[in-house]
C-alpha cells in the first residue's frame, strides 16, 4: 500500500464516521418519536464516541455500555520514570481509539508490526470508554517504595477487609493499576486492553482481566442472571449533585484524586442452579423485590420507595430484615450510597463439588455478577455496606466472591497532560 | 400476583412484541433505503424472531447473529425413552423460546419453582437460533449401544482424525448431543442453553461450553482477532443450489439427516501476542490477502478471485504456496467447501509457558477463533480440507487447536415432531 492509498483510506475513514454520525442523528430523531413510544423495545444500538478528554475519566457516570473488558496489571518496572512513560502511552492511545482511531495513527506499512491489530477498521467508536485506576502496589509493594510514591497513597485506598464468604482467587484479585474498557462491542472493548498490554511490555503486566455484559439495548433497567432487575435505585447519573456526595473526591482530596473516584471490582458467582430451583415467592423474599416487575415487596412498582416499617397482619416485615434490598438500601447504612455499575460475567463451566446435599458432583456454570462501584471513599461506601451485607444478606447462600479488587482512579485528563500526572509531581 | 395479573401480563407481552414487530418493520425500510448506502456504517441491532420450524434447523444458514453459546451435553440417561422425552422438551423449549416465548408459557407462581430464569422478560427475541446435533456417543459408548442405535449411526458421522499440531483438551472437545445457541444478545444465547440444561436434569449433563462473538453490527464481512476480513470466500447463504451442494444432506441419507448437516466446531487459540509482532507484509503473505482491504494479494478488491498462478519478476507465486487463502481455498481441495460460521472466543487470560525464544512465562490471552463449519459430509469437507492445512498453513505457527467435536444436526422439525424423530422409529 503506497502512501497515497494510506490518505485514501484515512479519508475513507473520516468519511465513515461522517456516515455513522448522520446515522446516529437518524436513530436519534427515530428515539422521541417511534422508540420513546416502545420503551421496552429494542433501541439501536449507540455507536457514536464518548468525550476522554475532561474533570472526570469516562466509564464511571457515562451509561453503562453492552460489554466490559477490565484488567489488572502488576507493575514490573525499577523505575518512576518507566511508570510516568507507560502512563503517557496509555493517556495517548486511549484517547485515540475512544475517538474511533487506530491506537498510534502511523499509517500503513508492510515492513513493520502494526501500531494497531487493525481488528476494529471499519467500526464505529462503540462508545469505548478506558478508566484507569491505581491498586496499592503502586506506591508499595512487599513493604518496598518501588517509584517514590509510597508517602502519596491515600488514606482512602485501604487493603479490603477479607469478607465472610469471601473465597478469593488470587488470579483474579488486586494488581497495580487497573484498566476498564467498556463499549457496546465486545471486540472493541477487548481492543483496547490488548493495544494497552502492548505498550506496556517490560514495564506492567497482566495480573488478571474478566469481561462482562448487559442483557438488552433498551431503556429499561437490565436484568441480571438471576432475574431480577439490578440497578434500580441507584443514584442517578444525571444528577451532579448526588455525584458529587456519591462518587467523585472533592476537597478531602488528595489533589490528583479531586474529580476522581474509587472503585470496588468483586466477581461474584452466583449458583444458578440453586437458584432456579428455587420457589419464586422466596427468590423475593430473598431480593426483597418482585420478580417481574422489580417494584419493593408491598409496593406496585419499580421506582416506588421501598417500605422498611410495613408488617403483615402478623406482625412480620413486609421486606425481610435480612433480605438484600433493606440490607444494602442508604437508609439502613446510615446514609451510605454508592454507585454501581455491574456486569454480568459468564466464564463457561468448570467442575465443581456442591458444598450441600445433593453434593452433586460435575460441570457448573461459571456465571453471575461482575461488580463493580464507584464511591468517594470506600470506607463510607462499599466497605460500609457490604460488611453488614456479606454476614446477614440471605443472597449470600447462592453467591461466592471469587475475585475482589479496590482501585483510586484519578481525576480525569486534561488534553496535553497524562492520567494521574500530578501524583507524579515533585514536590 | 393473581391469574388476572398473569392474563394481563401476557397481554402486556403480546403488545409488546407486536409493538417490537412494527419496530422491525421500520428497521427493514430503513434498511432498503439509507442503511443500504452505508455499506459499513452500524445497522440497528435486529431484534426479531428467527423461524424455528421448517426443513432445515435454524442457525446454519441464518445470517450470523452477534453472539453464540455453544454446548455439548453427555447423555447419563440408561433408557432410549428418557433420550425421546429430553429431545421432546428441548424441540419444544427451543421453538417456545425462538419466538421470545419463556420456555414454558406455565404463568408466574410464587408458590413454584419458576419454569424460565426470567431473565429475559422485556427483552426481544433477538434472532435465537437453537441448532441441535447428535455425537458418536448417542449411537453407542465406550463399545455399549446404550439406545439401541449403534446401528444407525451414518458414516459421515466419522471420529475426527488427531490432525498435527492438535492439542486438545478433554473438557473442551467432543460430546453425546450438541446445543448451538446464537443470538444478537449474549444472554438470549446463554439463556437458551441454561434452561436446556434445567430439562435435562438425569438424562445429560453439560460436558463442556463456549462462548463467542462477532464484532460489528454491519454489512461488512467481519475482522476476527487477527485483524483480517474472516468468511469473504463462504458460499452464499442466499445460493440454495450452492447450499444443496456444500451443507445439506440429500438423498445420500439417512433419513432423519436428510435436509441436515454436519458441524465440526473447533477452539483455535490465537497467540495473540506473537501474531501482534509481525510485521504487516508477513502477516498478510500467512494469509494470503491485504489485511485493509481484504483483496487476495494481487488484486485489488475483497471479492475478487484470488489468482493463485500469478508470479512475481522472480517467478515466485503471489500468493504463497503456504498461505492460508491458497491453502484452504477449493480449486486446491479437488473443489471441496464448507460452510464457515466462525466465531471469535476470548476466556480471558492464563498462565502460559511459551514455546520458543524468549520464552517469556506470564499471563497470555486465551483468545482466538470458535471455528465452526457445516458441511454434507465431513469426509469431503473438513477433514478433506484441513488434513492438508494442519500440515501446511503458515497460519499454524500462531494457533493451537485445544477443543474439537463433530455433531450430526438432523433436518429440520415439522410442527408437531421432535428434533431427529425419525432416528428414533422402530424399523
Amino acid at each position: 500500500m503506497s502512501k497515497g492509498d494510506a490518505d485514501r483510506a484515512n479519508v475513507s475513514r473520516r468519511g465513515l464516521f461522517g456516515a455513522a454520525a448522520a446515522l446516529a442523528a437518524v436513530g436519534a430523531s427515530l428515539g422521541t418519536g417511534a422508540l420513546a413510544a416502545l420503551p421496552e423495545a429494542q433501541a439501536p444500538a449507540a455507536g457514536g464516541a464518548e468525550p476522554f478528554w475532561g474533570a472526570h475519566q469516562g466509564g464511571i457516570v457515562t451509561p453503562a455500555q453492552l460489554h466490559t473488558y477490565f484488567a489488572a496489571f502488576d507493575l514490573v518496572a525499577s523505575k518512576r520514570e518507566q511508570v510516568v512513560e507507560l502512563l503517557q502511552r496509555w493517556t495517548a492511545a486511549a484517547a485515540q481509539r475512544s475517538a474511533g482511531q487506530p491506537v498510534q495513527a502511523a499509517g500503513y506499512d508492510a515492513d513493520a508490526p502494526a501500531a494497531d491489530a487493525g481488528d476494529l477498521v471499519g467500526l464505529p467508536p462503540s462508545r469505548l470508554t478506558v478508566t484507569f485506576g491505581f491498586g496499592p502496589g503502586l506506591f508499595s509493594k512487599d513493604g518496598v517504595d518501588r517509584y517514590g510514591l509510597a508517602a502519596r497513597r491515600p488514606a482512602a485506598l485501604v487493603d479490603l477487609p477479607v469478607f465472610p464468604g469471601d473465597q478469593l482467587v488470587e488470579a483474579k484479585t488486586g494488581g497495580d493499576l487497573s484498566v476498564q474498557a467498556c463499549a457496546d462491542d465486545p471486540q472493541v472493548a477487548f481492543h483496547a486492553v490488548r493495544e494497552l498490554a502492548r505498550l506496556a511490555y517490560d514495564i506492567a503486566e497482566i495480573r488478571w482481566v474478566q469481561s462482562g455484559f448487559v442483557a438488552g439495548f433498551g431503556k429499561e433497567t437490565p436484568r441480571n442472571l438471576m432475574g431480577f432487575k439490578d440497578g434500580t435505585n441507584n443514584p442517578s447519573v444525571d444528577d451532579p449533585a448526588a455525584m458529587n456526595a456519591v462518587v467523585w473526591v472533592g476537597d478531602e482530596g488528595p489533589g490528583w484524586m479531586r474529580g476522581g473516584s474509587y472503585v470496588v471490582f468483586r466477581r461474584s458467582r452466583i449458583f444458578l442452579e440453586h437458584w432456579d430451583r428455587m420457589k419464586v415467592g422466596f427468590q423475593e423474599q430473598t431480593v426483597g423485590r418482585q420478580k417481574h416487575s422489580g417494584a419493593p415487596l408491598g409496593q406496585a412498582s419499580e421506582h416506588d420507595a421501598p417500605d422498611l416499617a410495613a408488617t403483615d397482619a402478623d406482625g412480620n416485615p413486609v421486606i425481610p430484615e435480612n433480605s438484600h434490598v433493606r440490607l444494602a438500601i442508604a437508609e439502613t447504612n446510615d446514609g451510605a450510597k454508592i454507585l454501581r455499575r455491574a456486569y454480568s460475567y459468564n466464564d463457561g463451566v468448570n467442575f465443581t463439588a456442591e458444598r450441600w446435599p445433593p453434593w452433586k458432583q460435575g460441570m457448573e456454570f461459571d456465571a453471575g455478577l461482575l461488580f463493580v462501584c464507584y464511591q468517594r471513599d470506600p470506607h463510607t461506601g462499599f466497605i460500609k455496606i457490604f460488611e453488614r451485607m456479606a454476614r446477614f444478606d440471605m443472597m449470600n447462600q447462592f453467591i461466592t466472591n471469587t475475585g475482589s479488587a479496590l482501585f483510586a482512579c484519578p481525576g480525569g485528563v486534561a488534553k496535553g497532560e497524562f492520567i494521574g500526572q500530578s501524583l507524579f509531581d515533585t514536590v
